[in-house]
């Protein structure tokens, strides 16, 4: 008989995934006892008893059996419903759901404390590669002083046929829909708000600050042109969607989601296809780097098995730095050093550049490098939207990873 | 008042490390009550007051205020002495001495069950990089097929400057030498024994099985010539010092330290100078890489800090996959497939080899390309030894990374 009795919530490709990776997984000593999906009649591409399969959640919250929710569904709203109703059941609860996580994480904690229920999800960021965990617990310090990496696999396989196998973008995002890297609506992930949702609960883990998605800048690589694609090439770079947390000073931090020119000496330079990587940067640990596929049923459901495990052994997150008397404060006051490719948008005119570095304009194509504080591209992500414009960071501040 | 009281043993390198992150980590909590060395009248290199030095191990013991040993000595005689004594009084221990651990632990760990103490060791393997917790705890279940990579700093800064600054080995060793990256004797890194310990150490947290010493092959590099560097050039890889343990069924697995010809195409291919990089590979995640400094003052002096902090949030090893009900067995009944190198031993007469794939002969220079089995490796360890002759892993049986 197993000791771990799961409650599956979703059977999308996680939930299948779980499925193949619990009944490989020899010792955990896990098995799931029932499944509740939107549509128990669809055929599954996994061998499982239909009978465990079930629409009603309340056949698995009422079952005095299941001692552990995991909850793999897509549709966020839904996820969130189901987690919180679990937590404020006091149940123990492993979940994937990033975007739900990291709207509504300082709630999910509170009702973790009243309700002496736990949540883990180590698997919402970055699928197979540990960085929740080893951010609470081996990073327990406040030695830490930045974490920046490639947190979507969708839009860096996009950018990785584009620098490494010529192609366009047009064509590069076709073929990540026809692999299955990407969604049909490739929004979330091209736009950068996978990568947000991730570095917000990174944040939370590293530096014990919780910060709202609204409040932070992001922008995607929509917009990218070969032009952009061309400069890149001829500098020796690649461009990459890069989500990074930082601490300006002791008191300080900072957090984006943003394209960057990304030279060949720094780590992430090397994160191709639908791979994740993340840079850990330390006062005295200098640089560790962390590389794994991101995301896909397989390793998803691995990590997922990971927290089953890690709960079973009594594992709660600490949320200890978020004890500490000098949590640094987030802050958008900060110069970064852009590169803005336009056509027809009067760029110079509605960016409040602090300095100008670089002019160019062409017949067809302008972009100007220049100087200008986060929170100004913040104000201005109107100006940003604009179509015939793209922005990528080439700022290193005062990093150099 | 910090909550952790320090009795640290040793102040070398590491120990001074420990003495100034401590100071950093504003929020660890710690501090240093007292140190024992060998000689408390020489000269520091940290600002420490002199009265909390002793060379009196029972000041530490027997102070009822220290509630944590941390051991950083060299020797491994007085390392074992010291942790075990404190062991059998209960105490808490962090180590940073793999050569201690990796010749003892099954005795430390019998030692903590018996006596309630417990011992935590990350920092005796790859420094800051979080392996033997990470294996412990986020790679806890029987996925897990092969954990492989290059543990040694300084072998592994030798090889960088032959590789990627055509140094030739001697002057090699020497800058390795000169920039503190090696030690004066630096047998005991370049002969494979600072890798083969932490790979003991790193198989007990990645199978749960403990295999002494005397029992596993170790090759080192300080018989490598230029001919076969030149080899390796030619063949567009590179010769790294690599340690791996890998599961070769459901029911055995095999572990070995020698040098390895590196393509381009695998992780531990890109890692340089003194880094250490390890690939994890598992059922369902694929591969892992984590990457980071493997030693050096700060880097060590961290993750000790890690384990203190750890320590004081309750945390101990489970040695859970000890307990697994199917634990792995360790065999050297595997075929590899080496390249030998060598001038005047009859290597083909002397080496049992299973198959021979290439003979090369020339006036000066012969090398022997074959298949040949673990277990004979070992067995003929002597010829192996002979100044002549050089021994290069070419074997990926049945692995691929």
């Amino acid at each position: 008989m197993a000791d771990i009795k799961v409650g599956l919530f979703g059977l999308g490709v996680v939930g299948e995934g779980i499925v193949k990776v619990i009944s490989n997984a020899r010792n955990a000593n896990a098995e799931i006892r029932r499944i509740c999906v939107k549509n128990p009649h669809k055929a599954r591409k996994v061998n499982l008893d239909k009978a465990i399969i079930t629409d009603n959640r309340h056949e698995i919250f009422d079952d005095p059996e299941i001692n552990l929710i995991v909850e793999v569904i897509n549709d966020p709203d839904a996820a969130y419903e189901i987690v919180s109703e679990a937590l404020r059941r006091g149940l123990a609860v492993v979940s994937g759901s990033k975007t739900m996580i990291a709207r509504h994480l300082p709630e999910l904690i509170e009702l973790q404390n009243k309700y002496g229920g736990s949540l883990l999800y180590d698997a919402s960021s970055c699928g197979s590669i540990p960085v929740i965990r080893n951010l609470e617990e081996y990073y327990d310090n406040d030695l830490l002083l930045e974490v920046k990496g490639i947190l979507n696999g969708s839009s860096n396989f996009i950018l990785s046929r584009v620098f490494d196998h010529n192609e366009d973008y047009d064509k590069a995002l076709q073929t990540a829909i026809d692999l299955g890297f990407a969604e049909a609506d490739p929004s979330f992930d091209i736009e950068g708000f996978d990568s947000l949702y991730k570095l917000i609960i990174i944040t939370v883990h590293a530096l014990g600050v919780y910060v709202k998605p609204e409040d932070i800048f992001v922008y995607g690589i929509s917009h990218i042109s070969d032009f952009d694609i061309n400069y890149a090439r001829e500098k020796r770079v690649k461009i990459k969607l890069v989500a990074q947390v930082v601490k300006i000073s002791d008191s300080h931090f900072t957090m984006f989601v943003m394209p960057e020119f990304v030279p060949k000496s720094r780590y992430i330079y090397s994160v191709d296809d639908e791979y994740n990587g993340v840079v850990i940067r330390g006062e005295c640990y200098d640089r560790q780097f962390m590389f794994g596929k991101g995301a896909g049923s397989l390793p998803t459901a691995s990590s997922i098995l990971s927290d089953i495990v890690a709960h079973h052994h009594g594992y709660r997150y600490g949320y200890k730095k978020m004890a500490y008397h000098d949590t640094p404060v987030y802050t958008t006051d900060i110069l970064l050093r852009v590169y803005v490719r336009y056509s027809r948008t009067p760029v110079i005119d509605l960016l409040p550049f602090h300095s100008v570095q670089v002019r160019y304009n062409s017949e067809t194509t302008n972009y100007v490098i220049g100087e200008i504080k986060l929170s100004d591209l913040i104000a201005c992500k109107e100006v940003l939207m604009q179509p015939d414009l793209f922005i990528i960071n080439i700022t290193r501040f005062f990093n150099d990873n």
